[in-house]
């Protein structure tokens, strides 16, 4: 539910308007050097500031309050709190009673009976992912040297960025986007078939991501289409280098040594100004939503460092697990 | 690893050429009816028989060896089995030196230090969804009335599949395809975010399936590029129906009433008999590979039925988890 | 590792001497009524006071930080911190050469290379617990009007505690203390073996308590030397009502209805000032210490309250768990 | 609920009178060498055949079905079945109506709605624990040189085992027994607190064998009444060694690197041909119950073997989990 990972351990927390958001990492080893500093780029390439991005403002200093002792891991679990500190929770009153479409308003107050913290999206804002980077700035030192690059490809289906997000913006309206994500310098060997392939736990941890709606592999969806005479990534040595990479760097849920790459599609963000068919949650009618409230006008302009932390926390866990799962002690 | 699911949780064991392929299912409520005629639609489904699906015949027939008594689920673990049969080893003595692109191969071989059955792609066949399709007949039985439907949309970029595939069976080729689920029925609350979204259940459940390679709901990939005002599906009632679907069901990662809806991209076959580059693995010198053995032209025409099996398996899942989950005893 | 529980499930950090310590629950249902008021009295149970507790003062007040909205939880995981304010580091430096017999300081300094928070017991002290006690009255109020309690038996092997306790301050020893726990109200059918029996997963948790090296439930070690004819419990009606409780409660590993009763040991405190062998992890040398610090004079003495929620956090998990898997839906 | 293990994970199935019991191991590393002729002596020593066992005549071959090539472990689960074939399930019919006092009936029959395989105990039966020793088999092989081994200490309360158990068996009734278990070889760091303590991993698995009903580590219950001064083990050298073994080599829930020791308490077989109070299932009314059918008089008799296994299989998981639980890669 709101944990993930075998060894290497995540638990998410809080909500938009609460006091914290946050994260409890579990399984760390033991004598990994974790400073504050190492959270700030991450953190920032996360917060956005951007033409599109919202408006609220969080300082989002990471507070590191258990699990690190003299600058290092202990072994123990690493709690990692976020302050909310620009908290307006009048602005989303009206979200109670007409449930934005494309939003989770309306399927967490069925699922939790109404009890839900529905202020600012509450449990399922996109301001939880901030414990999620925090967590994948841990795991990224975990696995160093491999590295875990993404970036935004585009948005609203246009290569240039700004000018889709800024259009959008002036309609009230918002955008989509394509983030595309390369992991570098991974062995021969991670992923854990039948049911934990590399695809899996990176898709599983991926649409964990607020607003994803479609992950592909390689070649992904072209690989329909596709012959296997055209697909089939020929081995170069015994390194498994592949003349072409349309697996994605997986065979059989297990990277083969190369790059791993995948695609990711995030939605338009939901809340738009522009007016949009609902219904009241109190009389039952159908009502018109004109949406308040501070958000992104393109939730995948933030989305990329989201990306990959996800992806490091998963090849994290993975590679703790195969230290030993392979061969004999 | 080789199990899934929180409450209904699988375990899938067996090798292409051993003596049995099989799942455990542990979990399932006691006193549901299961007799060996429920198995027999959707394990023919899997088994093939059209042009372009493998020459290899098993019976398939279900052995469910524990867990049902007098006709029911006693609540005790379920064992079944399925014997293999038409086993010829020989064939595949050939991929343990020179291993297939695109298939796992090269990546078993080096994960398990070469002591991994090779065998028909050993732990790593297909033919290891015959469990998961038997699985996937008790969780439908479960979820009932709710119900999963699978189908090939296009295959090699066709919708002329027999075309398609009979033009690369020809030519020593193979293709990939296109598979739609939908799932209707479903009540509004089954999904448990943070990490255990419905997106990220399924999605984790469906790379399982050997040859996946992308997955979409709703409006997918296409949303990256769609506007927030097309994009989001407007509320009509309090049950939650929506004008549009273009979320495929699920909101912040829980069922909002309507059909969940989703497509899956699956790889051409990775054995054909055209010549590929490899490496040798003894030698380790560059080497061609003309492919053997008795396999499917096009994995997609088989994976209709096994795209069923997971999605029910994780709804049965969440169907158990969500009874008592949302509210108060 | 620091998470415990299938549905209701606790996740535990923070150090002796760091800044919290806390709690995570996950999968606590939406609706549940929780104030801070709720917590107080089970929190001052834990602390002590009485004579051979610690003299560290802590006020334990429970810092809600997530989970919950206008006093009820809202189905999110719910986040309890407690700061540590009388903190003495400089107390503690001794043992980081010096370990203490009978405590973790030896055996976290060895798996955790070093790097493990030695102060004051790092995340092996005892006020780890604050956090279980608070997970431990959310379940008790999850499971009401299932009723949990526990009490000190003996202490030093006296049923005069108090005696017992002074004689070993005054002695600067420590004494051990038989902790004994009922559970009345339990429906018949909680338990989930093979794995999962009651008795596994509350030995299990109980276990976890620091301190504690042994259990027995229902006639425990004195049924090993009985014959069946005087050991098995009759059964006298439908609702399984039992002439004698020589189980405990549970038959097969689920509850049949009677209370369920266990004893729990507790061995002495670790930390005492008479002098002990030890060795010199710089030098390797044998060693003579005899501890400073605060601490208690026996453990026992606090326990009754967290042998309580250990308790409860597992009956917890199991009714969620119950609700749907005796029976199809 | 029927599998355990975070690594090397067992899932146990079948009933007493179906056609097999046995078990899956996942997580074994690949290329340990497992054949048929390492099972035999510990499934002999199980199987039991001395006078108070039950008269069952099982082969108890085990059959190994996947999992394993060339007489080595794959890294795939391994599957491993035991046939039933002196099967007499009339013998058992009578159960079905009037529920053996201190027996899985009653509990199972409400549980499970009436729907669970009630013959010979169904999958409460002894019988499970055949796939539990296998598992044990592989799991020694593992961790070897690590040695697990336990021996019965005293049955009916008497050294004199032979003796106390023919007694029993005369007068048409039953006796309980002790079993100590010493694990010898064991590095310093093994354990993985806060809630996967040596001491709770070990007891979760011990009770899960059917008729545990107490655990002790060490001095146990002796510890409750003893003086911090007498019980603290005084450490001697830098490996750990200490002068007593009072804590049952755990400390802080992490082996210290002495031998680790604890005792378990069977009750009596709950089975006698002596009449016992009982309640009529369909009439709800009072009645005897001269239990016949097969079983042992002392149940304890055949399970030092089985405590042998539970114990191997946290070893064998928990030494997965150290390798780099505890440091940086």
């Amino acid at each position: 539910m709101n944990s993930f990972g075998r060894i290497f351990r995540l638990t998410i927390f809080g909500e938009s308007h609460g006091e914290y958001v946050g994260v409890v990492i579990d399984g760390c080893p033991a004598g990994l050097s974790i400073g504050k500093d190492l959270f700030m780029e991450d953190l920032k390439r996360r917060q956005g500031g951007a033409e599109g991005t919202t408006s609220r403002k969080e300082s989002d200093i990471p507070l590191l309050k258990s699990g690190i002792f003299n600058g290092k891991t202990t072994g123990a679990p690493i709690l990692i709190l976020f302050e909310n500190r620009d908290v307006r929770p009048g602005d989303y009153s009206e979200f109670r009673r007409l449930p934005r479409p494309g939003q989770a308003d309306f399927t967490a107050y069925r699922k939790f009976g109404g009890f839900n913290d529905y202020r600012g999206g509450g449990n399922f804002s996109g301001r939880l992912t901030a414990g999620l980077v925090a967590a994948g700035v841990v795991a990224k030192a975990l696995i160093a040297p491999v590295e875990v690059k993404a970036r935004l490809m585009e948005a609203g289906g246009s290569d240039n960025v700004v000018a889709a997000v800024r259009e959008a913006v002036e309609e009230g309206d918002s955008v989509g986007g394509l983030v595309e994500c390369r992991v570098t310098g991974l062995p021969v060997g991670m992923g854990e078939p039948f049911f934990d392939s590399v695809e899996s736990l990176v898709s599983h941890m991926i649409f964990s991501i607020p607003g994803v709606k479609a992950i592909e592999f390689g070649a992904g969806f072209v690989s329909a289409g596709m012959r296997g005479s055209s697909y089939n990534d020929g081995i170069l040595n015994l390194d498994g280098t592949t003349a072409t990479n349309n697996a994605g760097g997986v065979n059989g849920g297990i990277t083969n040594g190369n790059e791993v790459c995948f695609r990711v599609a995030a939605r338009p963000t939901a809340t738009i100004t522009k007016s949009q068919r609902t219904v009241d949650l109190e009389t039952g009618k159908a009502a018109q939503l004109s949406a308040r409230g501070r958000h992104d006008a393109c939730i995948a302009l933030r989305m990329p460092v989201i990306v990959e932390a996800a992806t490091a926390v998963v090849f994290a866990d993975l590679m703790l697990l195969e230290q030993e799962r392979g061969r004999v002690v």
